[in-house]
């Protein structure tokens, strides 16, 4: 049978603040797999900050998106049509092929998944990118031992919300600054953070920080940038470590992000700031995934996430990132499975 | 006998850059030396950049200086009256009584010096704080690896000189900034840097910087911060370790120091930028002034001293510093040993 599936395109490179014609839409044919190959029908698809990153044409961790292709990133698919070996009809996979509603891939782009551990749909959060993100970040990079001040900005968000809960199972004081009372509410009422600072409405956030802070920052896990890493920077205890994990501040700012220079503030506090990509521990996946699956069936870790309906909703998803609308971790979900059920 | 000691306080905390009424000069008796201690003489003393920090009034790694009381900071003097077991006339001693011409200590503040590894002066110098500063600044923080690109600024300096040096020994291509021609013929004719760029007459740092690591820069070894440091920003390789030693360049400023955010350009380079100061490794000293002292008779270390005469020159020699006029480290002579001669 012939089948066709829905494509999303990167049709221009944004300055500032993508728009809708930033993207185009566009169908074509699923390919027959050949063999050892499979299609695959996405379910579920991830919509990233650091995809901003990619859109413009500039050397980074990871290469920039071409122009007129689908734009990549990771997705959850069933697969409907087998000519693999190891992949049969109804196996749930993760891959990254993107913003398209069905896939023809080999076998070895893609890695089944095991239902029953937790909803498929984790495997796109906490079990995911954004999960092993915030563990790696966080233990190796901020080191933090029990009784220490953490401080997560995006506390709310996919990786923010996973850094504070370990945080927290490490015996951790744990801050998060979010950007409306409902995340704040959210960071300390559910997920058990300490002390949560709404930025949008704090006219002095070093003096907030101070309050929040007593005994000072030991783990500034950042994933903000700007003005109100600035402000946490002024807190920093000796020895501090700060994971730079992301500066989503930045990532629609026309002209060059200009600030006052922190230099002088690492150096008075001997504090290690610290870039880092997930891809930097892809050789300890499986332990990220083991340990963060563990507290999860434990009860010590809370999956959130905020599911946006509908392929066609994903440019504006992916805009709603940088408009602060989500609590945990944004998807698209764009299928039912249907074999598997 | 009654002996006087010329002094020189701190008058008034300055804004921008010190001027001469920064500083008091001032006579006192000296005191007669009580059991367990003894008089010491001037020889020669340091002026260090670090000590424009502690003339303002706020928190940093070391306490500020206090109003009208000496300036204190490394000495090199002579024991001439001794009331203590383990010193006696003649020797040696290292302490940190500061901008004095004689000083009645406890045996135990000071160090008697060992004069047959290198002339007494190498021990406010390479054997002193600005070497051990470039020893554990560079090799434990920048973790230089043979083949590798280390770009120093300030590096005709007393630690830059010293971490260029050692980046050699390590088998690196070693890249040195500096203010004039004559400081670069030093680094490259003298010490054996690779590259050498006098940012006073460069237009284009950051293309200068480019032709000078045509292989990226691992480690950046940062004495100095504001614009120099913005352009070798720029040229990270993935991984890169950045020491920050100082930055000399805002220690005058009036205002805010500001300039461009870095934390996207350390992000995407899985960089690691790490202040220190010397005294989080107070528990190693022996182990690098040992380090040091071995390549220093091996004829692989040069020690560079620029000496000032004459105690009344102190606060224009300090001064100096932030001029760019001194090349290695500069030292005041306050007099020759008498006794020991």
């Amino acid at each position: 049978m012939s089948q066709t599936s829905k494509q999303i395109r990167l049709a221009k490179r944004p300055t500032g603040m993508p728009e809708q014609d930033t993207f185009l839409f566009d169908e074509n044919e699923v390919k027959e797999p050949a063999e050892g190959e499979v299609v695959i029908r996405t379910l579920y698809l991830s919509v990233d900050p650091y995809m901003r990153g990619r859109m413009i044409d500039a050397p980074s961790y990871v290469p920039p998106f071409e122009l007129n292709q689908v734009i990549t990133g990771s997705v959850i698919g069933e697969v409907v049509q087998s000519n693999a070996t190891n992949l049969t009809e109804g196996d749930i996979v993760i891959g990254s092929y993107g913003w398209q509603t069905y896939y023809t891939a080999n076998e070895t782009e893609v890695r089944k998944i095991d239902q029953t551990i937790a909803p498929i749909s984790s495997y796109l959060s906490i079990l995911g990118m954004t999960g092993l993100t915030a563990y790696f970040g966080l233990l190796d990079l901020g080191e933090p031992t029990e009784g220490e001040t953490v401080v997560i900005t995006g506390a709310a968000g996919a990786v923010g919300s996973v850094v504070g809960q370990i945080a927290k199972i490490k015996g951790c004081h744990v801050v998060g600054i979010a950007g409306s009372d409902q995340k704040i509410n959210y960071l300390t009422e559910e997920l058990g953070f300490d002390e949560g600072i709404n930025y949008r409405n704090t006219d002095d956030m070093t003096a907030a920080i101070g309050r929040a802070c007593p005994n000072g920052v030991d783990v500034f896990f950042d994933n903000v940038g700007g003005d109100i890493a600035d402000a946490i920077m002024q807190h920093l205890n000796k020895y501090a470590r700060i994971p730079l994990c992301g500066a989503i501040s930045s990532y629609n700012l026309e002209g060059v992000d200009q600030g006052p220079r922190i230099q002088t503030q690492i150096i008075k506090k001997s504090a290690r700031m610290q870039g880092f990509t997930l891809g930097d521990f892809a050789n300890r996946f499986d332990e990220g995934t083991k340990a963060l699956a563990e507290w999860l069936r434990e009860g010590k870790l809370t999956d959130r996430v905020t599911v946006v309906e509908g392929f066609e909703q994903t440019p504006e998803a992916f805009l709603d990132l940088f408009r602060g609308k989500n609590i945990g971790k944004l998807i698209v979900k764009v299928a039912e499975p249907e074999v598997s059920k």
